[in-house]
């Protein structure tokens, strides 16, 4: 399957270059920068610390993509979307690891998905998924007796809050319960809070040194708390997932998929 | 539902008379402590840290056990064997939450339980057997290329390890990938102990303090981490589930039961 | 010492009840509650789930604080002024376990201290104060490339936050860096956030089931993360804390003292 | 500074070689490996994924010792106390980060350090040896009522049990409380174990995954718990600082050092 990494010289860029490269069945047929980066012209391979791989990084994405057969974007909610009226054009596969999207970002997700195969998720690793489909069992299982808290950590260059991926958690345990995480959610906590609320889903975010990922969720009820927690030590388990969404997708029809589509979770 | 409890002057004997005094339908039929002991002929209820409830302490559980309609034992195997025996004759229901059983301690229980209805788990809290079944999907669902890593923490008092509740755990684990947790088992590492063998389930027991009872499963994969823990704040919540199975198993038919049959889970 | 104790049908209250009971050289003098409380007239003992104290509950403190040598207040911010007046009037020890006390607050408890001998902290805990003595050191020893997150866990019924020993742990790590923690404090994060500024110290709260206290510092560096917790698993640490620091300071000169005084840390 | 690196084609060695090359004012002088390794000959820049530094590796170590400054070895205490006589002739520093030397081993380091400067550590990093320093700040100033235990998390392929960070952070307990390690080290737990026995430091150890280095050191008492933990996201921590031991160590006098010597802690 030839695949373009857009947001090439990023640090998500550079490991989905060497997932591209050591993926069974893969070539990396682009590599797109923003106008004005210093990357422009270098070899994608050299960029990521690889042999060259006779691919120049470009600014013009849509021969690019015209050319490819799958784009794997974990860029900027503006970029996404744009990325994917051209992947939509092209008929290529577009994988989409950005986090921060919005209401309006995703309708132009959903919109873009009626010709073009995208999968989006806020994490694309194996664990995360399973952990994911874990807390909606226990929420399923366990009433408001048990109060429910999700904690995150990431890195201290990372802009937003909570991760894409602690609100794909909220999201489990809300579907769990039978309710819509923002009729629950509470993101912050300052002053007088009051006690908590029944059924209230709290976020807590915790940004620092070089943090790749962790996230847990804690069901803490009367006298006893059950933990379920992932811990991403290498940022090449969200390279290699989405690598393998994009091979999984590649024979699919036109649709926004998530990654336990791709993983048969 | 009449209810006697054996070891009454242990930290879990108190526990459980405090259980039994407040929760509804139940009442407190007896109290046995072994021959010696500083507490015979107390009241049960003031051992308790409670108003007397009319029940003195004694060492004689057969007149006890006739009158009554379930026995809560958490003391030591040679004990529950013996109670076991005498639950049977009675015809009363028999929570067994005693750890370290052996096989044949095991094998009586079993006999026994041919004309008496016995629950035992080596953890009666709602929380651990909702893990344990976690840990057995997850096991299902990841290959060995994830390894598998249980640990406890227990106070400085416990004489056996590891806890009955991490076999427990670790039997779930084994379930999930079909293998028989003898053959994987790992219970100590020290000195030159070579690399892991793949398919191993490691266990880790820690001692100190006062801790009532923490427990995590992990699974440690490429890159990436799964944990699944529990921790008990309290001990009554093993007594409430010691209770709780106490009224689940008097209607049923004699067998050997346990708490995932109780938390139909 | 004839120690008295305010919010007695509390929690807390009763804890200190116990603590007061069991404590060598110390005697209930007093309990209080406030007007209206369904505990007045009852014996403290009872309340406390003790035999009788002969100590029965009662609306005014004037009296009772007359004849009193120490105070053990875990209140609310309004009381515990109020409190601290009368017992300067009364020349006793007045021990303050109470959080969320403005600085209005503590300017009244600073004028109190003229004529008292007030200890105040917002942990009474052997271990949260060496922990803070650690957090210090190792904020002095470790530079802003190291980022600082305070994490925190009570209860669902506790009303305010960040909790006053995430503060005391925040203020020790500001001590250290020789900044003033106001100015580097980050309570919340939620939506664009932009990447974490260099010497943030940030707090995250937690609320749920029945959890006593957790607090952890972590410092994010490069590469490795360095963490200190504590883990209260029983509020008794906090009352027998509490009668320490009473005893402490019953021979001292009126001030106001913390916890690290009481300790000699 | 002229650094050679021993084991150079090994998961440290690689790390070790990029450290180098990346380190001002340091520049790599050989690469050694043993005999019928398959990277012999190779440069020793492309073997770590770097641009060609111009330097082949080789299984010769005299003439490549006699020619450099320093040497860094994370190898086997067999190749390590051989190097350390090479080292010693050569007048070279020697860092060894090599782990499971036995008492021999170290009596032979003793004595080469009567002519050579020589860095050991069980672990290189910055936190690690700052978390042993605070391990003994502790352990000092609690008394026995807290049981000490200490937990480690490498990944599988490690060989021997507990770490040498374990054991380091055991040693820093045990000197706090001024006892000898040996004498109160228990390092299984497995079957009927009896009480735990006031003042042991116990030791448990899990191996799973791709873990790089996660140690705790908790101590427990009655109603309360201090966790000091540390955790390695990259093995590069250790490369960098061993390359900072060499640095430290080049001016030094002859001598058996430390990396708390190093850090000044």
């Amino acid at each position: 399957m030839r695949l373009v990494v857009v947001g090439a010289d990023g640090r998500m860029g550079r490991m989905l270059i060497r997932a591209v490269a050591e993926a069974e069945g893969c070539t990396l047929a682009g590599a797109i920068e923003r106008e004005g980066s210093a990357a422009l012209g270098q070899d994608a391979g050299t960029l990521a610390g690889l042999p060259p791989l006779g691919v120049n990084v470009t600014d013009d994405p849509l021969p690019v993509f015209a050319a490819a057969e799958g784009v794997l974007d974990f860029t900027t909610p503006a970029a996404t979307t744009h990325f994917a009226e051209l992947a939509a054009q092209a008929r290529i596969v577009h994988v989409v690891g950005t986090t921060g999207l919005s209401e309006a970002d995703l309708a132009r997700l959903e919109a873009a998905a009626h010709h073009a195969r995208i999968v989006r998720s806020g994490n694309m690793s194996l664990g995360v998924n399973l952990v994911a489909g874990l807390v909606r069992k226990v929420a399923a299982a366990l009433g408001t007796e048990f109060d429910i808290e999700i904690v995150e950590m990431h890195h201290r260059m990372k802009v937003d809050a909570p991760s894409g991926t602690a609100l794909l958690l909220g999201e489990a345990a809300a579907e769990g319960r039978g309710v819509s995480l923002p009729d629950v959610r509470v993101s912050t906590r300052d002053g007088h809070t009051g006690a908590r609320r029944p059924g209230d889903i709290g976020f807590a975010t915790l940004r620092g040194g070089t943090v790749v990922g962790d996230h847990s969720v804690t069901f803490a009820g009367p006298g006893e708390r059950i933990t379920l927690s992932h811990h991403a030590e290498d940022r090449a388990i969200f390279a290699r997932g989405a690598v393998r969404a994009a091979l999984w997708a590649f024979p699919k029809r036109p649709g926004l998929y998530g990654m336990t589509d791709v993983l048969g979770l």
